[in-house]
């Protein structure tokens, strides 16, 4: 199982941290930004940002979340440029995670899935347009909407995660409402997923549908942590937004296991806090996180 | 407001029909397939087959729902076509609605509504990646995850349609539950998608903030049409989904407006069905439809 690789990737770095790629121009040094003319200049500047950055933190932190509105700001080009930095990041070993949020009925849903995890046939040959390991999506739509995905799931080589608590603040405004059987909205959603991934659960316990639990909302993440044993997290929040890493030491198990913490931001923009170049302010960055979350979570022992 | 341009155009043909251009590689005749290689020569043939349709209906059609999975299968190049497609129909003067469904915290859906109903700035330009008039989007992150899209309708241009009911079988899993407050999720839904469209409310009542509500589920949809008096609906499910014309009638008011029925399979595909070129045959499902829509509605009065 898929969640197996990441989890053992984490244990061997001590490190649960992905590095979000939410790159966009502004976020890039004034050289970089210089000679930008067009979408196709902006595209080929952020993969050049994204492609240094990967090969400064490759040793340190094991996966990448690349999120994807950035780049569709950007068109066609920008997608390209997602594409190629998913690939990237595969190449020099990191697990990758397409943070896309996709969620459509059963037959649409099947071409994202193809999209992004599995792959679609032109002439007589299997493309694979955004090459993910896993990918985020978004569980409104009920199991049918999910299936496509989850069945690619099955074959033990990708995974996703389900949007269940989301870090923003106006998350509880649907999401902490009481049903009337007395869960709440992320509850009864946390609980489809714990089914949704019952196939998948690899040596760890921890199957390949796992959840995206915000860090900055530590009271349902430990009301998750308990209800959803099975259910490993993606957790953004941490930095910009507000979440630390004592907040987030209740998504983990007893092990240290059970999730893998997002930080773009703070990554990205970290040469403008503490200077010098982006690529070593940005590895100076994974460490210190690292030493922040190992803090809180103590070892992490993938036994 | 945008939406009284669609309601006007709807009127003026007196056909509430937006066609679903969900073009797939599978969908085109086999010449048009015969000599693609590669995704260029796929997304190159689907827009080729794009603007013909286009070309066909574009006088007795208002509005082309473009659905993006269908063209994110293809990568980069897909998405090319999906642009182009948008832009294509734009100059045919068809109202053009980008089906992407997407969701993320502010940050982030700040750049999903630039990339689909605003700009982005490259090289001292305003650039649009995607430009569509309107975009279907997913509530599940409360309001601050819908504002950057809903500041956008403000200004008058554009608009957004918001997952209530969607029109797949397992959509009652979540959205049909029962809240402590005795309302459905999809209730909750709506009441939430009339406040964040209370301020784009256009002349003929209705708001830039619309909703999805699935033709295949009238009961519901009964029930929204009347607790949401100012949301217009987006219906997709007629046709292959099993929705039919009597079902949807309760979406619409005692004017027959309020709502824009899609088909994407029934006219790309009518073809196979009826025989002769796929563009003729296309037109003639749309005519069909449009006299079923308007043997259930009665004449659209927008007055």
């Amino acid at each position: 199982m898929i969640i197996d690789r990441l989890i053992q990737a984490i244990a061997d770095m001590q490190n649960p941290t992905a590095v979000g790629l939410d790159t966009t121009l502004a976020y890039l040094p004034d050289d970089m930004r210089a000679e930008v003319r067009d979408c196709k200049g902006a595209a080929d500047a952020i993969l050049e940002f994204n492609r240094t950055l990967i090969d400064h933190i490759a040793d340190i932190v094991p996966a990448v979340k690349v999120q994807v509105a950035y780049y569709e700001a950007y068109g066609a080009d920008g997608m390209r440029a997602f594409g190629e930095t998913l690939s990237y990041a595969k190449r020099k070993g990191l697990f990758t995670i397409a943070d896309c949020k996709r969620n459509d009925i059963g037959s649409t849903a099947a071409q994202y899935a193809a999209a992004y995890l599995g792959a679609t046939e032109v002439g007589g040959r299997e493309r694979q347009a955004f090459p993910a390991d896993m990918l985020t999506v978004n569980g409104y739509l009920g199991t049918d909407g999910i299936a496509p995905f989850a069945e690619l799931c099955k074959a033990g080589e990708k995974g996703i995660f389900v949007l269940v608590k989301t870090s923003n603040p106006s998350s509880g405004e649907l999401q902490n409402l009481k049903l009337e059987d007395g869960r709440t909205v992320y509850e009864c959603m946390g609980d489809m997923v714990e089914r949704w991934g019952a196939d998948t659960v690899g040596t760890y316990g921890y199957s390949a549908v796992g959840a995206v639990v915000g860090a900055t909302h530590p009271e349902e993440a430990a009301i998750l942590r308990k209800r959803l044993p099975h259910t490993f997290f993606l957790i953004p929040g941490y930095g910009a937004q507000g979440g630390n890493a004592q907040m987030l030491r209740c998504c983990f198990d007893g092990r240290g296991l059970g999730g893998i913490v997002n930080n773009s931001r703070g990554i990205l923009c970290a040469y403008r806090k503490i200077g010098g170049s982006y690529y070593d302010a940005a590895r100076q960055a994974c460490l210190a996180m690292k030493a922040d979350l190992l803090s809180a979570l103590g070892a992490i022992c993938a036994k």
